[in-house]
Protein backbone atom coordinates (compact mmCIF):
# COMPACT_ATOMS: atom_id res chain seq x y z
CA UNK A 1 0.00 0.00 0.00
CA UNK A 2 1.51 3.48 -0.85
CA UNK A 3 0.25 6.71 1.07
CA UNK A 4 1.70 8.75 -2.13
CA UNK A 5 -2.09 10.20 -2.83
CA UNK A 6 -2.36 11.38 0.56
CA UNK A 7 -2.53 15.64 1.02
CA UNK A 8 -3.74 16.31 4.39
CA UNK A 9 -3.28 14.74 7.83
CA UNK A 10 -5.48 15.00 10.57
CA UNK A 11 -4.18 14.46 13.93
CA UNK A 12 -6.26 13.51 17.37
CA UNK A 13 -4.97 15.49 19.98
CA UNK A 14 -5.82 14.09 24.13
CA UNK A 15 -3.66 10.86 24.30
CA UNK A 16 -1.88 11.40 20.69
CA UNK A 17 -0.21 14.50 20.31
CA UNK A 18 -0.30 14.77 24.40
CA UNK A 19 -1.19 13.20 27.57
CA UNK A 20 -4.74 13.08 28.99
CA UNK A 21 -6.57 10.11 29.90
CA UNK A 22 -4.12 9.84 33.08
CA UNK A 23 -5.39 13.28 34.23
CA UNK A 24 -8.69 11.87 33.83
CA UNK A 25 -8.15 8.66 35.98
CA UNK A 26 -6.18 10.29 38.32
CA UNK A 27 -9.29 12.84 38.71
CA UNK A 28 -11.51 9.81 39.51
CA UNK A 29 -9.82 8.01 41.66
CA UNK A 30 -8.80 11.31 43.75
CA UNK A 31 -12.86 11.67 43.32
CA UNK A 32 -13.75 8.23 44.93
CA UNK A 33 -11.06 8.52 47.84
CA UNK A 34 -13.08 12.23 48.68
CA UNK A 35 -15.89 10.45 48.72
CA UNK A 36 -14.74 7.21 50.64
CA UNK A 37 -17.63 7.13 52.71
CA UNK A 38 -19.81 6.45 50.29
CA UNK A 39 -18.71 2.96 48.31
CA UNK A 40 -15.45 1.35 47.20
CA UNK A 41 -13.59 2.46 44.76
CA UNK A 42 -14.20 0.91 41.87
CA UNK A 43 -18.11 1.39 42.61
CA UNK A 44 -17.83 4.88 42.79
CA UNK A 45 -15.55 5.29 39.74
CA UNK A 46 -17.96 3.36 37.94
CA UNK A 47 -21.06 5.31 39.05
CA UNK A 48 -19.54 8.79 37.84
CA UNK A 49 -18.53 7.20 34.65
CA UNK A 50 -22.37 6.25 34.60
CA UNK A 51 -22.67 9.80 34.75
CA UNK A 52 -20.62 10.61 32.24
CA UNK A 53 -22.16 8.83 29.58
CA UNK A 54 -26.11 9.57 30.24
CA UNK A 55 -24.61 13.19 29.84
CA UNK A 56 -22.28 13.41 26.74
CA UNK A 57 -25.39 14.47 24.67
CA UNK A 58 -25.70 17.61 26.95
CA UNK A 59 -22.48 17.98 28.15
CA UNK A 60 -19.84 16.45 25.32
CA UNK A 61 -16.26 15.59 25.83
CA UNK A 62 -13.67 18.29 27.97
CA UNK A 63 -13.11 18.78 32.02
CA UNK A 64 -15.86 21.11 31.97
CA UNK A 65 -18.31 18.50 31.45
CA UNK A 66 -16.30 15.93 33.16
CA UNK A 67 -16.63 18.53 36.48
CA UNK A 68 -20.10 19.01 35.88
CA UNK A 69 -20.61 14.73 36.18
CA UNK A 70 -18.41 15.04 39.46
CA UNK A 71 -20.61 17.52 41.02
CA UNK A 72 -24.00 15.09 39.67
CA UNK A 73 -22.13 12.14 40.73
CA UNK A 74 -21.69 13.35 44.23
CA UNK A 75 -24.81 15.00 44.77
CA UNK A 76 -26.63 11.74 44.13
CA UNK A 77 -24.16 9.72 46.22
CA UNK A 78 -24.68 12.11 49.00
CA UNK A 79 -28.08 13.29 48.60
CA UNK A 80 -28.45 15.90 51.33
CA UNK A 81 -25.22 15.23 53.38
CA UNK A 82 -23.44 17.52 49.78
CA UNK A 83 -21.91 20.32 51.49
CA UNK A 84 -19.10 23.10 50.45
CA UNK A 85 -16.53 21.00 51.68
CA UNK A 86 -17.09 18.52 48.64
CA UNK A 87 -18.47 21.87 46.13
CA UNK A 88 -14.79 22.98 46.73
CA UNK A 89 -12.88 20.40 46.26
CA UNK A 90 -14.94 19.12 42.61
CA UNK A 91 -14.80 23.07 41.41
CA UNK A 92 -11.08 22.89 42.49
CA UNK A 93 -10.00 19.59 40.68
CA UNK A 94 -11.84 20.82 37.27
CA UNK A 95 -9.75 24.23 37.33
CA UNK A 96 -6.71 22.61 38.10
CA UNK A 97 -6.97 20.17 35.45
CA UNK A 98 -7.68 22.64 33.28
CA UNK A 99 -4.27 24.25 33.98
CA UNK A 100 -2.15 20.80 34.10
CA UNK A 101 0.97 21.60 32.13
CA UNK A 102 0.64 19.76 28.87
CA UNK A 103 3.21 16.51 28.65
CA UNK A 104 4.14 15.67 24.79
CA UNK A 105 4.20 11.98 23.91
CA UNK A 106 7.60 10.42 22.75
CA UNK A 107 8.98 12.03 19.20
CA UNK A 108 5.61 13.99 18.32
CA UNK A 109 7.59 17.61 18.14
CA UNK A 110 9.52 15.66 15.25
CA UNK A 111 7.60 13.81 13.70
CA UNK A 112 5.45 16.84 13.14
CA UNK A 113 8.17 19.01 12.06
CA UNK A 114 9.50 16.40 8.99
CA UNK A 115 5.33 15.91 8.07
CA UNK A 116 4.85 19.68 8.21
CA UNK A 117 7.10 20.03 5.51
CA UNK A 118 5.43 17.92 3.34
CA UNK A 119 1.38 17.67 4.49
CA UNK A 120 -0.89 19.88 5.36
CA UNK A 121 -1.39 19.00 9.04
CA UNK A 122 -4.47 19.80 11.10
CA UNK A 123 -5.67 18.77 15.15
CA UNK A 124 -9.02 16.89 14.63
CA UNK A 125 -10.65 16.98 18.28
CA UNK A 126 -14.18 16.72 20.37
CA UNK A 127 -12.45 17.56 23.30
CA UNK A 128 -13.23 21.59 24.44
CA UNK A 129 -11.59 24.22 21.96
CA UNK A 130 -10.22 27.06 24.58
CA UNK A 131 -8.45 23.70 26.43
CA UNK A 132 -7.09 22.37 23.18
CA UNK A 133 -5.89 25.91 21.82
CA UNK A 134 -4.26 26.41 25.15
CA UNK A 135 -2.42 23.48 25.05
CA UNK A 136 -0.85 23.48 21.26
CA UNK A 137 0.47 26.72 22.44
CA UNK A 138 1.53 25.83 25.86
CA UNK A 139 3.42 23.04 23.98
CA UNK A 140 4.69 24.85 20.76
CA UNK A 141 3.31 22.89 18.40
CA UNK A 142 0.54 25.24 17.28
CA UNK A 143 2.96 26.57 14.61
CA UNK A 144 3.08 23.07 13.25
CA UNK A 145 -0.77 22.68 12.07
CA UNK A 146 -2.74 24.73 9.47
CA UNK A 147 -5.94 24.66 12.05
CA UNK A 148 -7.48 22.77 14.38
CA UNK A 149 -11.04 21.69 13.69
CA UNK A 150 -12.86 20.95 16.73
CA UNK A 151 -15.61 18.15 15.87
CA UNK A 152 -19.02 17.52 17.80
CA UNK A 153 -18.36 13.80 17.43
CA UNK A 154 -15.73 11.51 15.27
CA UNK A 155 -18.60 9.71 13.24
CA UNK A 156 -18.45 9.26 9.58
CA UNK A 157 -20.27 12.46 9.28
CA UNK A 158 -18.16 14.49 10.88
CA UNK A 159 -15.40 12.98 9.15
CA UNK A 160 -16.81 13.56 5.42
CA UNK A 161 -18.01 17.22 6.68
CA UNK A 162 -13.83 17.63 7.44
CA UNK A 163 -12.26 16.22 4.21
CA UNK A 164 -14.92 18.45 2.26
CA UNK A 165 -14.01 21.60 4.23
CA UNK A 166 -10.51 20.53 3.39
CA UNK A 167 -11.15 20.54 -0.32
CA UNK A 168 -9.84 17.33 -0.58
CA UNK A 169 -11.36 13.43 -1.25
CA UNK A 170 -11.32 10.69 1.58
CA UNK A 171 -8.43 8.94 0.42
CA UNK A 172 -6.44 11.97 0.13
CA UNK A 173 -7.24 12.05 4.00
CA UNK A 174 -5.38 10.14 6.36
CA UNK A 175 -5.99 10.23 10.53
CA UNK A 176 -3.75 9.51 13.31
CA UNK A 177 -5.42 8.37 16.51
CA UNK A 178 -4.88 6.59 19.46
CA UNK A 179 -8.55 5.42 19.40
CA UNK A 180 -10.14 2.54 16.98
CA UNK A 181 -13.67 3.53 17.68
CA UNK A 182 -13.43 7.67 17.01
CA UNK A 183 -10.35 7.70 14.79
CA UNK A 184 -9.88 4.70 12.73
CA UNK A 185 -13.39 3.02 12.05
CA UNK A 186 -15.34 6.10 10.96
CA UNK A 187 -12.53 7.38 9.06
CA UNK A 188 -12.29 3.81 7.09
CA UNK A 189 -15.65 3.68 6.72
CA UNK A 190 -15.53 6.92 4.62
CA UNK A 191 -12.25 6.02 2.44
CA UNK A 192 -9.82 7.26 4.20
CA UNK A 193 -6.67 6.19 5.56
CA UNK A 194 -6.44 5.84 9.19
CA UNK A 195 -3.12 4.86 11.43
CA UNK A 196 -3.99 3.82 15.04
CA UNK A 197 -1.15 4.88 17.80
CA UNK A 198 -2.61 3.16 21.20
CA UNK A 199 -2.34 5.18 23.97
CA UNK A 200 -1.31 3.21 27.46
CA UNK A 201 -5.37 4.25 28.95
CA UNK A 202 -7.99 4.06 27.05
CA UNK A 203 -11.29 5.56 28.39
CA UNK A 204 -13.36 2.64 28.55
CA UNK A 205 -16.35 4.51 26.59
CA UNK A 206 -13.78 4.26 23.80
CA UNK A 207 -12.61 0.80 23.82
CA UNK A 208 -13.44 -1.99 21.11
CA UNK A 209 -12.77 -5.24 20.52
CA UNK A 210 -11.88 -5.50 17.12
CA UNK A 211 -9.19 -6.93 15.09
CA UNK A 212 -8.62 -4.53 11.61
CA UNK A 213 -7.60 -5.53 8.35
CA UNK A 214 -8.01 -3.08 6.05
CA UNK A 215 -5.86 -2.07 3.19
CA UNK A 216 -5.90 1.93 4.34
CA UNK A 217 -4.98 1.07 7.91
CA UNK A 218 -1.90 0.47 10.17
CA UNK A 219 -1.09 -0.07 13.69
CA UNK A 220 2.08 1.72 14.92
CA UNK A 221 4.23 1.67 18.03
CA UNK A 222 4.80 5.08 18.17
CA UNK A 223 4.84 8.51 16.37
CA UNK A 224 8.61 7.96 15.44
CA UNK A 225 7.26 4.91 12.92
CA UNK A 226 5.14 7.89 10.64
CA UNK A 227 8.34 8.65 9.49
CA UNK A 228 9.14 5.45 7.92
CA UNK A 229 6.48 5.16 6.22
CA UNK A 230 4.87 8.62 5.11
CA UNK B 1 -19.27 52.17 -0.55
CA UNK B 2 -18.95 49.26 -2.74
CA UNK B 3 -19.45 45.76 -1.25
CA UNK B 4 -18.78 43.81 -4.39
CA UNK B 5 -15.52 42.41 -3.59
CA UNK B 6 -16.88 40.20 -0.64
CA UNK B 7 -16.59 36.33 -0.90
CA UNK B 8 -17.40 34.91 2.48
CA UNK B 9 -20.10 36.29 5.11
CA UNK B 10 -19.70 35.22 8.64
CA UNK B 11 -22.41 34.89 11.13
CA UNK B 12 -21.93 35.42 14.88
CA UNK B 13 -24.31 32.73 16.21
CA UNK B 14 -25.82 33.53 19.61
CA UNK B 15 -28.41 37.04 19.60
CA UNK B 16 -26.98 37.08 15.69
CA UNK B 17 -28.94 34.06 14.02
CA UNK B 18 -31.36 33.46 17.56
CA UNK B 19 -31.70 34.56 21.13
CA UNK B 20 -29.45 33.32 23.94
CA UNK B 21 -28.62 35.94 25.88
CA UNK B 22 -32.28 36.11 26.77
CA UNK B 23 -32.06 32.95 28.45
CA UNK B 24 -28.89 33.54 30.46
CA UNK B 25 -30.52 36.61 31.99
CA UNK B 26 -33.33 34.98 32.84
CA UNK B 27 -31.23 31.88 34.77
CA UNK B 28 -29.17 34.94 36.39
CA UNK B 29 -32.64 36.06 37.77
CA UNK B 30 -33.60 32.93 38.98
CA UNK B 31 -30.29 32.26 40.54
CA UNK B 32 -30.79 35.72 42.38
CA UNK B 33 -34.23 34.56 43.53
CA UNK B 34 -32.90 30.71 44.71
CA UNK B 35 -30.53 32.67 46.39
CA UNK B 36 -32.67 35.79 47.75
CA UNK B 37 -32.07 34.84 51.94
CA UNK B 38 -27.80 36.41 50.72
CA UNK B 39 -28.72 39.48 49.09
CA UNK B 40 -30.72 41.12 46.70
CA UNK B 41 -31.02 40.37 43.00
CA UNK B 42 -28.47 43.13 41.86
CA UNK B 43 -26.18 42.25 44.15
CA UNK B 44 -26.05 38.35 43.36
CA UNK B 45 -26.28 38.97 39.74
CA UNK B 46 -22.99 41.28 39.99
CA UNK B 47 -21.08 38.53 41.94
CA UNK B 48 -22.18 35.90 39.81
CA UNK B 49 -20.97 38.41 37.04
CA UNK B 50 -17.77 39.03 38.37
CA UNK B 51 -17.21 35.15 38.94
CA UNK B 52 -17.81 34.77 34.73
CA UNK B 53 -15.50 37.14 33.74
CA UNK B 54 -12.50 35.80 36.80
CA UNK B 55 -13.09 32.68 35.28
CA UNK B 56 -13.42 33.22 31.48
CA UNK B 57 -9.69 32.67 30.62
CA UNK B 58 -10.31 29.13 32.51
CA UNK B 59 -13.96 28.46 31.72
CA UNK B 60 -14.56 30.23 28.36
CA UNK B 61 -17.77 31.01 27.14
CA UNK B 62 -21.09 28.53 26.79
CA UNK B 63 -23.19 27.04 29.27
CA UNK B 64 -21.06 25.00 30.56
CA UNK B 65 -18.88 27.62 32.24
CA UNK B 66 -21.85 29.41 33.41
CA UNK B 67 -23.12 26.16 34.87
CA UNK B 68 -19.93 25.99 37.00
CA UNK B 69 -19.83 29.52 37.60
CA UNK B 70 -23.00 29.76 39.39
CA UNK B 71 -21.93 26.59 41.48
CA UNK B 72 -18.82 28.53 42.82
CA UNK B 73 -20.90 31.95 43.34
CA UNK B 74 -23.66 30.00 45.27
CA UNK B 75 -20.51 28.19 46.82
CA UNK B 76 -18.97 31.64 47.67
CA UNK B 77 -22.31 33.54 49.07
CA UNK B 78 -23.24 30.04 51.15
CA UNK B 79 -20.28 28.86 52.64
CA UNK B 80 -20.82 25.93 54.87
CA UNK B 81 -24.82 26.12 54.21
CA UNK B 82 -24.42 25.32 50.61
CA UNK B 83 -26.63 22.28 50.00
CA UNK B 84 -28.32 19.37 47.84
CA UNK B 85 -30.83 21.55 46.90
CA UNK B 86 -28.81 24.34 45.81
CA UNK B 87 -26.61 22.02 43.62
CA UNK B 88 -29.48 20.51 42.26
CA UNK B 89 -31.26 23.75 41.09
CA UNK B 90 -28.09 25.36 39.41
CA UNK B 91 -27.18 21.51 37.58
CA UNK B 92 -31.06 21.39 36.25
CA UNK B 93 -30.94 24.56 35.07
CA UNK B 94 -27.24 24.45 33.29
CA UNK B 95 -29.89 21.48 31.77
CA UNK B 96 -32.93 23.17 31.10
CA UNK B 97 -30.53 26.29 29.02
CA UNK B 98 -28.89 23.38 26.77
CA UNK B 99 -32.18 22.60 26.06
CA UNK B 100 -34.25 25.31 25.34
CA UNK B 101 -35.83 25.48 21.75
CA UNK B 102 -34.08 27.46 19.10
CA UNK B 103 -35.88 31.05 18.37
CA UNK B 104 -34.57 32.46 15.32
CA UNK B 105 -34.71 35.94 15.30
CA UNK B 106 -36.29 38.08 12.79
CA UNK B 107 -36.03 37.55 8.74
CA UNK B 108 -32.66 35.58 9.85
CA UNK B 109 -34.25 32.14 7.46
CA UNK B 110 -35.30 34.50 4.21
CA UNK B 111 -31.89 36.54 4.28
CA UNK B 112 -30.02 33.17 5.09
CA UNK B 113 -31.50 31.72 1.64
CA UNK B 114 -30.67 34.92 -0.33
CA UNK B 115 -26.97 35.12 0.80
CA UNK B 116 -26.53 31.99 0.44
CA UNK B 117 -26.62 31.96 -3.24
CA UNK B 118 -24.23 34.59 -3.74
CA UNK B 119 -21.70 34.29 -0.63
CA UNK B 120 -20.04 31.41 1.32
CA UNK B 121 -21.90 31.55 4.53
CA UNK B 122 -20.19 30.61 7.79
CA UNK B 123 -21.21 30.96 10.99
CA UNK B 124 -18.37 32.39 13.56
CA UNK B 125 -18.95 31.50 17.21
CA UNK B 126 -17.30 31.64 20.59
CA UNK B 127 -19.65 29.41 22.21
CA UNK B 128 -19.66 25.49 22.91
CA UNK B 129 -19.41 23.81 19.10
CA UNK B 130 -21.59 20.70 20.56
CA UNK B 131 -24.38 23.60 21.70
CA UNK B 132 -24.15 25.17 18.40
CA UNK B 133 -24.40 22.94 16.13
CA UNK B 134 -27.39 21.39 18.11
CA UNK B 135 -29.12 24.80 17.36
CA UNK B 136 -28.20 25.10 13.82
CA UNK B 137 -29.56 21.26 13.07
CA UNK B 138 -32.62 22.00 14.92
CA UNK B 139 -33.44 25.76 13.35
CA UNK B 140 -32.67 24.22 10.24
CA UNK B 141 -30.40 26.51 9.55
CA UNK B 142 -26.97 23.96 9.18
CA UNK B 143 -27.87 23.83 5.41
CA UNK B 144 -27.00 27.84 4.15
CA UNK B 145 -23.87 27.65 6.03
CA UNK B 146 -20.44 26.17 4.38
CA UNK B 147 -19.14 25.34 7.74
CA UNK B 148 -19.10 26.24 11.53
CA UNK B 149 -15.78 28.01 12.47
CA UNK B 150 -15.45 27.82 16.43
CA UNK B 151 -13.19 30.58 18.04
CA UNK B 152 -11.72 30.38 21.40
CA UNK B 153 -12.28 34.70 21.34
CA UNK B 154 -13.21 36.75 19.15
CA UNK B 155 -9.51 38.66 18.67
CA UNK B 156 -7.93 40.53 15.85
CA UNK B 157 -5.39 37.38 15.60
CA UNK B 158 -8.32 34.36 15.24
CA UNK B 159 -10.02 37.09 12.69
CA UNK B 160 -6.75 36.92 10.92
CA UNK B 161 -6.60 33.05 10.93
CA UNK B 162 -10.40 32.79 10.04
CA UNK B 163 -9.52 34.56 6.80
CA UNK B 164 -6.42 32.54 6.13
CA UNK B 165 -8.44 29.15 7.03
CA UNK B 166 -10.87 30.70 4.03
CA UNK B 167 -8.23 31.36 2.05
CA UNK B 168 -9.56 35.09 1.30
CA UNK B 169 -8.39 38.61 1.68
CA UNK B 170 -9.46 40.55 4.69
CA UNK B 171 -10.81 43.02 2.31
CA UNK B 172 -13.22 40.36 1.22
CA UNK B 173 -14.77 39.22 4.32
CA UNK B 174 -17.43 40.53 5.87
CA UNK B 175 -18.42 40.09 9.64
CA UNK B 176 -21.99 40.02 10.90
CA UNK B 177 -23.02 40.24 14.53
CA UNK B 178 -24.17 42.04 17.16
CA UNK B 179 -21.29 42.62 19.30
CA UNK B 180 -19.24 45.94 18.89
CA UNK B 181 -16.48 44.48 20.77
CA UNK B 182 -16.40 41.51 19.09
CA UNK B 183 -17.75 41.40 15.73
CA UNK B 184 -17.21 44.71 14.65
CA UNK B 185 -13.77 46.29 16.35
CA UNK B 186 -11.41 43.85 15.44
CA UNK B 187 -12.56 42.83 12.10
CA UNK B 188 -12.35 46.66 11.10
CA UNK B 189 -8.73 46.50 12.61
CA UNK B 190 -7.65 43.30 10.19
CA UNK B 191 -9.08 44.89 7.07
CA UNK B 192 -12.48 43.29 6.69
CA UNK B 193 -15.81 44.90 6.70
CA UNK B 194 -18.45 44.10 9.65
CA UNK B 195 -21.92 45.02 10.06
CA UNK B 196 -23.84 45.15 13.12
CA UNK B 197 -27.09 44.02 13.71
CA UNK B 198 -27.72 45.10 17.67
CA UNK B 199 -29.70 42.86 19.68
CA UNK B 200 -31.66 44.44 22.55
CA UNK B 201 -29.65 42.85 25.14
CA UNK B 202 -25.61 42.69 25.46
CA UNK B 203 -24.16 41.16 28.45
CA UNK B 204 -22.31 44.06 30.32
CA UNK B 205 -19.16 42.46 29.58
CA UNK B 206 -18.93 42.85 25.73
CA UNK B 207 -20.60 46.27 25.94
CA UNK B 208 -18.54 49.18 24.57
CA UNK B 209 -19.64 52.93 24.73
CA UNK B 210 -18.04 53.84 21.02
CA UNK B 211 -19.02 56.02 18.05
CA UNK B 212 -17.66 53.87 14.63
CA UNK B 213 -17.25 55.77 11.48
CA UNK B 214 -15.66 53.75 9.18
CA UNK B 215 -16.27 53.19 5.25
CA UNK B 216 -15.89 49.25 6.16
CA UNK B 217 -18.95 49.40 8.80
CA UNK B 218 -22.33 49.42 8.46
CA UNK B 219 -25.06 49.59 11.45
CA UNK B 220 -28.07 47.75 10.79
CA UNK B 221 -31.56 47.81 12.92
CA UNK B 222 -32.67 44.20 11.09
CA UNK B 223 -31.11 41.31 9.39
CA UNK B 224 -33.63 41.90 6.59
CA UNK B 225 -31.94 45.22 5.67
CA UNK B 226 -28.90 42.40 4.54
CA UNK B 227 -30.41 42.13 1.53
CA UNK B 228 -31.06 45.83 0.09
CA UNK B 229 -27.10 46.11 0.65
CA UNK B 230 -25.34 42.91 -0.36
Amino acid sequence: MSFENIKAIAFDADDTLWVNETFFRDAEVAFAKHLAAYGDQDEIVQKLLDTEIKNLDTYGYGIKGFTLSMLETAHRLMGKKMNAETIDFILNKGKQMLAEPVELLPHIEEVLGQLSKKYKLVVATKGDLLDQERKLIKSGLIDYFHHVEIVSDKKETQYKKLVKHLDIQPQEFLMIGNSLKSDVIPVLAMGGHAFHIPFHTTWSHEQVDEEINHSKFKALKSARELLDIL
